[in-house]
């Protein structure tokens, strides 16, 4: 089932959750799991099993509700304690119990810390290696062992930190993995340090890099390039501090730039779906710059050379993005020209070829737009109404605005209340509609909507997602310019646009029009628009 | 004035410009740069005067507005055109009108883009570079020459990307610049071409790198390990793509990790202050787990070690924080923040020492008002009033709210306007003061301070001079919370403020209130306040 020439080992779900704000439940945990496991990591972490209630009831569940096609399911745990048996220690039993079939130890392999923290001597801290991965593999359990600290510990004291390592293989664990828990290594030692323990032992080594130095990434594949054939990583990185190496960018790099078959066949292109499911189930925001899978990593503000990507895109992007299940996008921005444009509307399904007197027409429009605040470069759904509006293939305006009002009082008894109202013409009716909300913009959001209702029964299904606001021009304080993106999304799809204006509602109010209209022109025939 | 051993080179007002949603004007520019010069980088990148009109203003406005200590401002440019004379081409005279001391020429060093991109012949290509560079430094310039795709090129056709580096070098480049301009490479492989290049060619190497990879760091350092002295790095990694070798985590490494003396003596501490300002200045979001300086980069989940970690922190930080301005911050416990209050307070001219118990209650405050939003990194004078109103050293409060209303329209006819009023209490009087304003906040401002100006004659040269919002937990759009920050200054001094509230116009108006109030701290005495 897993692929024994390499392990590749994810660890969100007990490293990846040491991030700063991130815990996930058992119901999410389930959830990460099978998404690990559509991918096809050999291992998963599940947690540890009688140290976290939570991670024993993970293990317990995961028996029946938890199919794994690809992954070996792994409990975190601890040697036994200092002068106790391994057998009588009710940690390590707790990791029999979870009934996983592969158990990862983590032992001290810096002096310093046995010591310090685990308070015993370097001989006990060996003996409890050693009774407790015995007592396991006697179990019939798969056994690896952190070797944690290990790379300081191999600076401070190289044969103690050895020593951990062959007795542990000694015992019978089938990897003993290098960790640098406090992240500090540069790759260039983590080879040496992984060669000199390739040229001198014959065991399995593995290898858990922090991302202290920003080299997390460029650990883990140091150590591989010097033999290691483990490499425990957390899905975008999560982990303490400046967490840990990223599972996604580490498989890129070893299927794409290494030739190392670490996946099952056809999951590389499940990467990037995959990649934002598990940001959305941590609560925490995508990274568009994430390498491989971000929404940036292959966008390009074309400018000068957008008619050479055209062309030749191999010659501007490391890679096919479809191969990750990414795609590259064309950035409409001041600096872009005609040829841009063109490959923006192929993106859109918009054929341009011949029509250049419109795209000429659109260039100068964003240019126009665009010195006056506007900026379309994250916001398609703005740009297609506007590109649609010129080719004659837009939405015709469903209703007019009369006018609106927004009220926010602050009243004497110190509650804080929104009220909007909306005045429309629409299929030769007057609506009046009025809402409150918990801000200005959200109580506009919702006039507006509620105005709209009987018109348009698709835009029931329609919520704003997220809104951002940002001042342009500093110096000038609130009589800047505002510019405000708002991200709408129903069921199927989420689309952002833009709105800008010296008045920070009135710049809400263009980005929800747009947001609207094209909550409309996607609703009766998604085929048509290109959000997703 | 540089450090010419090594050469710490900036390229965020450039290549850093080219991150999806960023975009200086050119006041955010000259501050960037000065910030930059603050931490002692050797170079910094201005733009590229002549084919973007902003960048030309930079130039002239850099000449007369930025006072550098330390940096050489360098100017971008691309070679001349082909089948021209350096000397005729529009572009490269631009380059010399800027003033710029140091220029950095773009060159092709792969075929494929030669061909394609340029449409010209190899060995036009090399006399482009060699008549431009010969121009320039005939004027007295310095040069560098960015050799675009050279790894990739090198991979392609290793004697033309060398012909590449050599005849810049022939010409009088100073510098090589080897280019990952898609940002594909492995620290292996850059490794190894860069000590292929330094054993067959004696001229200066410089690195730049994109992190395509993940690898954009470790790429740079394994090019200054094979001997590259001149590395291009962008603030907080800024870039196209998945951006650019973050320039705090090279430095971070360059000298924490190979003793390599690559700033100014004591400008290492001030890197987590620049960062921050930095994404500030950008509109960008700060990230946490970013190496040295972020803000998560020395925090742990303390759980069992708690102990272990206050006793020997240096066995569970791979850096002592304090030596890049940055602080540990254990997550559970109450003792986190209590050092740097005091510290805080010092820097404010408020003596904490022996105040255990006020200091006790500030970090309990701090750390509640946190968990809603509230952060006081940027907003100096509202945590400077929470400090005072503690110990009993702060501004009374002259005047209590009874209620405001701000009013939005867009009527009937296009126009919108924005109207606020505002009643207060204040020496026994009731005050109501209407005022119109280009948007919600900037009339709810101006109607505040129509009240106060009687009272508070000090107050009427107080303006508000930058406004910024941040959505908070994102995912709830308009309903999420909404952070503030408001600079205000007098013709002495600015200071910042923040609110937070569900409602963006209430958020506005904390923000507001602390600004008078501050005001009035700095107003009669200016000794007293820190503003500045």
């Amino acid at each position: 089932m897993t692929n024994d020439r390499f392990h590749l080992y994810d660890t969100t779900l007990r490293d990846g959750a040491q991030k700063e704000g991130v815990s996930y439940t058992v119901d999410a945990k389930l959830e990460v799991a099978a998404l690990l496991d559509r991918l096809g990591v050999g291992f998963i972490e599940g947690g540890w099993p009688g140290a976290v209630p939570k991670d024993t009831e993970f293990f317990r569940r995961a028996r029946s509700e938890l199919p794994l096609r690809h992954a070996t399911l792994v409990a975190f745990g601890a040697t036994r304690r200092p002068g106790g048996t391994a057998d009588g220690d009710r940690q390590v039993r707790a990791l029999l119990e979870s009934e996983a079939q592969a158990v990862c130890l983590v032992a001290k392999a810096d002096l310093r810390h046995v010591s310090d923290a685990l308070r015993t001597t370097p001989e006990e801290n060996l003996a409890m290696i050693e009774d407790t991965v015995r007592l396991l593999v006697g179990e019939g359990r798969r056994v690896f062992v952190d070797c944690e600290h290990f790379f300081d510990g191999y600076q401070n004291d190289p044969d103690y930190a050895l020593r951990v390592v062959t007795r542990a293989w000694d015992a019978g664990a089938e990897v003993a993995v290098l960790c640098d828990t406090n992240g500090g290594m540069l790759p260039m030692r983590v080879h040496r340090v992984v060669s000199e323990l390739r040229s001198r032992t014959a065991g399995r080594l593995g290898i858990h890099c922090q991302d202290d130095t920003g080299c997390a990434v460029a650990n883990t594949l140091a150590a591989v390039d010097a033999g290691a054939t483990h490499a425990q990583c957390t899905a975008n990185g999560y982990g303490e501090r400046t967490g840990n190496a990223d599972l996604f960018t580490v498989v890129g790099n070893l299927v794409t730039k290494m030739g190392m078959d670490v996946l099952p066949q056809g999951c590389l292109a499940e990467m990037t779906p995959i990649s934002r499911a598990l940001a959305e189930i941590a609560g925490e925001p995508t990274d568009s710059a994430q390498p491989y899978v971000g929404s940036s990593a292959f966008a390009h503000k074309a400018g000068l050379h957008a008619s050479a990507i055209k062309v030749r895109p191999e010659l501007y992007n490391h890679l096919d993005p479809a191969a990750v299940g990414n795609t590259m996008r064309i950035l409409v921005t001041e600096l872009a020209g005609r040829a841009s444009i063109e490959l923006k509307g192929r993106e859109l399904g918009l054929d341009l070829a011949g029509r250049t007197e419109t795209v000429g027409r659109v260039v100068d429009r964003i240019k126009d737009m665009e010195s006056r605040g506007w900026s379309f470069e994250a916001a398609d759904a703005s740009f297609e109404l506007m590109l649609r509006d010129e080719l004659g293939q837009g939405v015709p305006p469903f209703f007019r605005l009369e006018s609106y009002r927004v009220v926010v009082e602050h009243r004497a008894d110190g509650v804080v209340t929104s009220e909007a109202t909306v005045r429309l013409h629409a299929d030769g009716e007057r609506i009046v509609a009025t809402a409150e909300g918990s801000g200005p913009v959200n109580a506009l959001d919702r006039a507006l909507r509620d105005a709209l209702k009987h018109l348009r029964p698709e835009l029931a299904k329609v919520e704003l997602t997220d809104y951002s606001v940002r001042i342009l021009a500093t110096g000038q304080g609130s009589d800047a310019v505002t510019r405000v993106l708002i991200t709408t999304g129903d069921d199927r799809h989420e689309w952002t646009t833009v709105g800008v204006h010296d008045n920070l509602i009135e710049a809400s109010w263009l980005a929800l029009e747009d947001a609207n209209r094209y909550g409309v022109l996607c609703g009766p025939q998604p085929a048509a628009c290109a959000g997703s």
